[in-house]
């Protein structure tokens, strides 16, 4: 397998993260995770957006321009050879990269931009999902973020796992629904689509955006707003969002069933149909 | 200058990281950053021993002793001819290693350990610090971790010094004062010592543990306690404490100036003399 570093293709053995990173030390890095469908990456615009607006906002310096992002990516796809595989994935991380001890800013940024690429299987038909005890934090300015920091999403999936299920149902400080560990979720009330505000504690998915765009165009009324625990209890069908997962309904929640709701595959279908055209287009 | 990876020496430049460690991707890993003086690593034990307890609650493995982590700190500290050097820093970072994509821990850990040392100039006399709008979250596993997660920490410290202070202040997410960037915080309340009390959004630091146990016997009684942002105003005098620092009076909060109090230069000679024991038992 091949990766691509700041401008260069190289065997992924080969390639050397200087043990200086911030994005190692500090946590101090961004990334996209993008679905790629038979070479083509994803809402690549989306991502990349995202990418900019959080490096914005962390003071990071991507330092190629979008351009020779994408022309990157599809280097690095086809190096790998995966332009007719139907799914692969696409990782794009850039960490402000090398400086001295301490927490304060690099002087002269040398900021690090890595990109791999993994097969993919298809998603999962189903998630079960167990509430978990971390939380999420909407004054932290990286929950908002796709940032490194993911280690209390790593425990979090764990503790789900030692509990039976598949993936982790995460609160937000004020105990009101979040998300899963790399996911957003999606509640039907009836055929009313309700998704978490985004308030800070929730990472605002490219999917998830994306599907709250469909949505009204087929018929199904949205809401995004905030969504006690208590409420899925009553829910009439719940689903996660990733950008590599697409839509995947959730099957049981603390080992209570969910409903299977009919609307989830007729939204996912429409969704495939969204994912067709975007890559027509590209 | 040279570092320790996985049980060699070598020059930093011939170090590679790599570029699927989950500490990179993740920021799935935890250190410790040690005072070194004269060539001895302050509170050794301590420092192992929270990094352990770390590794313990989000699964990690320590793949070495710590005789021999302690052996390795030694002869690294040789290598860099910090010996005699009145003071430098160490710092023990240990990753879960390498793994497939995702969240999911990976099914053969193969830890990263890496020990890196840089010198260390004198503590500053002084720090001024403002309020940052990052909060520390109480229900975040690696908010009471040293973790490699500090995206929020820089952030913070970057508004601090936008806002012309040195460093930040930051509060809970109950908004309670919690700490600063890299540092826990005292504040005397007449010749009381008050601190935060630890109830998971702050690192317990191994200088305020020290400090806590220290000050009874030297007459100063310490309370751990909910302290409230305007507290501070009416606060006899603040300081910082970290590893790296010891004690560091806060000279300003927000642009309103904090008393110097005297009985912070007297516990700072207290855990000089700490030190130099502690030193002397090694």
């Amino acid at each position: 397998m091949k990766l691509w570093l700041n401008g260069d293709i190289a065997d992924a053995g080969d390639i050397r993260i200087d043990p200086a990173d911030r994005g190692l030390l500090l946590g101090d890095g961004l990334f996209e995770t993008l679905l790629v469908r038979r070479g083509s990456p994803v809402f690549f615009e989306e991502h990349l957006l995202r990418l900019m607006k959080g490096a914005e906002v962390t003071g990071m310096v991507m330092p190629y321009a979008p351009d020779k992002i994408r022309a990157a990516c599809r280097d690095l796809i086809g190096a790998n050879g995966l332009e007719d595989a139907p799914r692969a994935s696409l990782r794009l991380t850039l960490t402000r990269g090398t400086g001295p001890r301490g927490l304060s800013l690099p002087p002269e940024p040398k900021p690090t931009v890595l990109i791999g690429t993994a097969p993919a299987g298809p998603p999962p038909e189903r998630l079960s999902l167990a509430t978990v005890s971390a939380r999420r934090n909407p004054w932290s300015p990286s929950a908002r973020l796709k940032a490194l920091t993911y280690l209390d999403n790593v425990v979090a999936k764990e503790e789900a796992r030692e509990k039976g299920a598949e993936d982790a149902l995460m609160l937000d400080t004020g105990g009101m629904i979040a998300c899963a560990s790399a996911a957003n979720i999606f509640v039907w009330d009836g055929n009313r689509l309700l998704t978490p505000a985004d308030r800070g504690a929730i990472l605002p998915g490219i999917t998830r955006a994306a599907l709250l765009e469909l949505a009204p165009g087929i018929g199904i009324e949205t809401r995004e707003e905030e969504i006690a625990p208590e409420r899925l209890l009553r829910a009439s069908g719940v689903f996660l969002t990733n950008s590599l997962m697409g839509l995947v309904p959730v099957s049981r929640i603390d080992g209570r069933e969910v409903p299977a709701h009919p609307m989830t595959a007729r939204l996912a279908a429409a969704y495939e149909v969204l994912l067709d055209a975007a890559a027509a287009e590209d």
